[in-house]
């Protein structure tokens, strides 16, 4: 049998507690598919005494991110933030020779030339559209491609901020302190709501499919706050919604803005908090993930798998 | 520089053809992708000098696709058929310890026990749904999952034919007889339209999710032979459409048969060869697939995703 993999956690909000409950309730499970133990053997959290609804005795616990770099074969960060710790713990771990796993798209928009730098695997399955495998599937389910165009809804809060004004007809302000209230928003919604968020991402894929040199100062970027409530009626009368789309191409043109859709688009089916993206390639032609966005249990399920691979390549 | 690898194709059709084309036309691209060259160094067709679009003066030719095995590191079989030489040279390859890649499900679906049954590695993206990576999505993009569900459309002239008579209120057999001109349906066109095609595929999908064990006789398959012009104007007068659906459950139901679906649900969209493939999963949810499902190009760029994993895995 082949030696565990000792897995370090930084940060146990939603998506890190959701990554440690699954470990640890589907131990066989991830042992058959990574061909060796997925051992949780160090924790870190602000608050190592709240209950996040698992136990998980084997594990060491400390208030240092930092400190779980000399415990663990591979780092998982959870906590966001571009800079700081979490770009701190990045280099340490990488920097150690220890594969990183994080789900910090901020941090990589903006570090990726130095956190690249290192000669240690860097896996990001959960920075872009947690439930869509984009990443894998641009490099490698689609590597056989010349990709000439990604276009998708890379922002679950401003799909659905947008798919409800539109049934309902309430102005963005109402239905995003609402969002707000159901935790489908953040309290400062500045980089979702302005754009940011979906650009970040739409960095990290265009980075791998056409320029790794394209940055966040690469995009133009115009968000939602300047869609009324008769902008969406007088695109419902016309048959079309509004989205926020972010597109790239091989040629260089890389946007982030609200757009008028037909209804029978593929991206104005997608509602509520639900990500989309379209990949259009040669020889393939076009393909489209659509998947949930954000949350727990999806985002959960891109590190899981990010977890995966390593235990099968490390 | 790492060695090539070398490359034997068995069968030189539409897709075996085309893979060749994307070979040769993106050599520097495959390297770099792959980390070594992919050099086509020996080709098997049973007629050597049709012209196919490409010219590979590097490569050998025979006719015998079992002289393969001893020129290449990989073989790649697109010939079709269950039995035979496609599985003979699926044995010898995978027997000489070499990797083999297929585009053949119905091969797969018949024989998977022994073919897996060798250590070489067996790869098989092409197999189910083309422009689709749905393979490497289960075992890899969603391999933190327990899957409870998934179901699709995986045979694209069936969805063709239905979406036509929608679309013209016309009766099957006029239909078909369009598609067998048009390419989208074979001369015989039973393992389409009787529903064997997409079991098979399905089959595929069940045993990777589900029960390696389960076969084509765990499946209840009804074609879409018995669909009339009447019956797709009911379901249409109703806002519903009628697609050929495949579906398994965790539970043990294999089922392909033609669905009545509300207008609104997701697979309703689907249109025209296109597939779709919705994966159930926790703690993901439900994702969805969306792309071209056969035809050269989409299956080339299955065929090519394989390959460049090969090249990086061993």
């Amino acid at each position: 049998m082949p030696v565990p993999l000792r897995i370090g956690i930084a940060g146990l909000g939603t998506v890190g507690a959701e990554v440690v409950r699954q470990l640890l309730a589907n131990k066989d499970m991830f042992t058959a598919r990574a061909g060796r133990r997925l051992d949780v053997v160090a924790l870190s959290a602000r608050d190592p005494s709240k209950d996040r609804g698992f136990d998980a005795p084997a594990a060491s616990f400390t208030t240092n991110p930092l400190e779980l770099v000399a415990q663990a074969d591979i780092v998982v960060e959870l906590m966001g933030g571009a800079d700081g710790t979490p770009l701190a713990l990045a280099h340490k771990t990488l920097g150690a020779g220890k594969p990183f796993v994080t789900a910090n798209k901020a941090m990589l928009a903006k570090h990726w030339h130095d956190l690249f730098a290192h000669e240690a695997p860097l896996y990001f399955e959960a920075s872009v559209a947690g439930g869509i495998p984009v990443i894998k599937v641009l490099r490698e389910g689609l590597a056989g491609n010349r990709v000439s165009a990604i276009s998708g809804i890379l922002n679950g809060t401003c799909n659905y901020i947008l798919s409800t004004m539109e049934d309902t007809g309430r102005a963005l302000e109402d239905v995003l302190a609402e969002a707000q209230q159901k935790g489908y928003a953040e309290a400062d919604p500045t980089a979702d709501v302005g754009g940011h968020d979906a650009a970040a991402k739409l960095v990290i894929l265009a980075k791998l499919a056409f320029d790794p040199q394209v940055t966040a100062a690469d995009m133009k970027v115009e968000g939602i706050q300047g869609v009324t409530a008769a902008d969406v009626a007088r695109a419902k009368a016309g048959g079309q919604v509004i989205r926020l789309v972010a597109s790239a191409t091989a040629k260089g043109a890389y946007v982030v803005k609200p757009e008028y859709l037909a209804g029978d688009h593929p991206l104005a089916a997608i509602r509520g908090v639900t990500n989309a993206v379209t990949i259009e390639g040669e020889p393939v032609g076009t393909s489209t993930l659509i998947g949930p966005g954000a949350g727990g249990g999806p985002t959960a399920s891109a590190v899981l798998a990010d977890l995966v691979d390593a235990a099968r390549k490390s």
